[in-house]
């Protein structure tokens, strides 16, 4: 098996060949002046294993665009197997119709990369799980809140705690994950939509973070809204530091000054998405995936 | 059958239903925060026939991708026949491999409409004839050339001449479609890439354009060099105006500029399109084309 690394993830590819210890294939991209795509293998891959790796940060439909050149080109020189890592898996929120009419864009990528040949999809965190039930091929969710919560926690903490932003059942998980893998306690926040207003607003029962360091564990950070309110509130109840651990930090608009202005000390990501908030690599978290295949 | 705009196309697709008198499907899109695609379906369209209009210019992954995505729809909410109306087909210049290894973008491209269920296609001026070859179901290229002609023609000209900027099959195909609609003279220049500079010049034999007016008749205008090139020749030949009639205007970072710095009147191109520069529509064209179907 060789590693081919799609424009939007070249340092982390190269990341998860080192930890795998498989072969980079070369490859060549550039776009055209009009904004058009090109793709090149430099190798023959014909015959061979391939572990495909492209985020779909924003701008996701670029990312898209650039996966599915690559993946028929895969198929077209007569690659023999393609794994798709896809940290971030874009259009991971519409699964099912909320209303009559409306687009199942999940079930759109999901047609088109398994029409494409990839036979097995590795993602991490995302944001729905129902989302990859609509595969036909095998799929993992992988998660990296316990590697991005050992990395705050080496900052030394103060008798250090976790906390979900909302009471989903896979953001409940993943807090409780973070939070087992350095041995502190966790608990949650529940979002509701308020009825008059129609903001979303966090409630919560009271917690015991009175000067201590608390760690929000998140999938997304997108507008940065849910985690600021849950920063202010953990503020408001004494937390001494907060430090926001996301696994994609899309961190759209101004979301890093909302976030500071809420009294975070530090966003910490992956490198899911190529920005400087990328401080934790997934490729370990795929490597231990992969080996135990 | 009714007309499915898409977002890239609202205005043209308006056009297309007054002219072919169907009715429009209502519809509703916006982009999500992080910038994702969402599409509804305001009416009912199980059984129906549709006619989808949204052209592929720049940003064209976007464009794609919402195209991929209203089509999915089309199909998951059951509509009888999907036609897709693409005045400009982005990816259509990739249709061989050059050189060992690379992509084929032009056949994932139609590997994804066709999968997404679109039965016919209609497109305008397509760059190269042979990327329709690709496709199983039947393709129509048609040409907005003598209705661009006809618009500039109507500016009363002087004795108007009629040039296509290099000596492609499909170009002195639409330079001779364009002079013949207003019963003009047309020429052809040869571009050739000069072998120690690797720059594209363009090589003439002389034109009998000293005082007339001269229409450049091209597909694409992207970075806009080449047009402006023939522009400058023209002028040093004599010509009077130079216009410039091109279905598909991309006007590519300063192309606007190069081209007036090149002496060129004015820049005609289509709601292929939607620029400053879409001054001619193409929903007639597609309506002579669905009429004699």
């Amino acid at each position: 098996m060789r590693v081919v690394g799609g424009p939007s993830s070249t340092d982390l590819a190269r990341k998860v060949s080192e930890v795998l210890q498989l072969q980079m294939v070369k490859t060549r991209t550039k776009r055209f002046p009009d904004g058009e795509f090109y793709f090149k293998f430099e190798d023959d891959i014909r015959g061979e294993d391939l572990l495909v790796v492209q985020s779909l940060y924003p701008p996701q439909d670029k990312h898209l665009m650039e996966l599915f050149i690559i993946l028929h080109t895969c198929r077209d020189l007569g690659a023999r197997e393609i794994i798709a890592f896809i940290p971030y898996l874009a259009y991971s929120r519409q699964d099912k119709r909320y209303l009559k009419g409306e687009c199942l864009s999940s079930a759109v990528v999901s047609e088109i990369l398994q029409k494409l040949g990839v036979s097995t999809l590795y993602t991490v965190d995302v944001h729905n799980e129902d989302v990859l039930k609509k595969y036909k091929i095998p799929t993992f969710n992988l998660t990296a809140s316990p590697a991005i919560a050992k990395y705050i926690s080496g900052k030394g903490l103060n008798r250090p705690f976790v906390v979900a932003p909302d009471s989903e059942e896979l953001a409940i998980k993943r807090a409780e994950a973070a939070a087992r893998a350095i041995g502190a306690q966790y608990d949650y926040f529940v979002k509701r939509r308020n009825r008059h207003t129609g903001e979303i607003e966090t409630f919560t029962k009271s917690m015991d973070v009175e000067g201590r360091d608390v760690i929000i564990i998140d999938d997304i950070i997108s507008t940065g809204k849910t985690a600021a309110n849950a920063a202010s509130i953990l503020k408001g109840m004494g937390a001494r530091k907060v430090y926001v651990g996301v696994t994609h930090a899309l961190m759209m608009g101004n979301a890093a000054e909302i976030l500071q202005e809420a009294g975070v000390e530090e966003v910490i990501g992956t490198d899911s998405v190529s920005n400087r908030f990328a401080k934790v690599s997934v490729a370990p978290v795929l490597a231990e995936a992969v080996k135990n295949r």
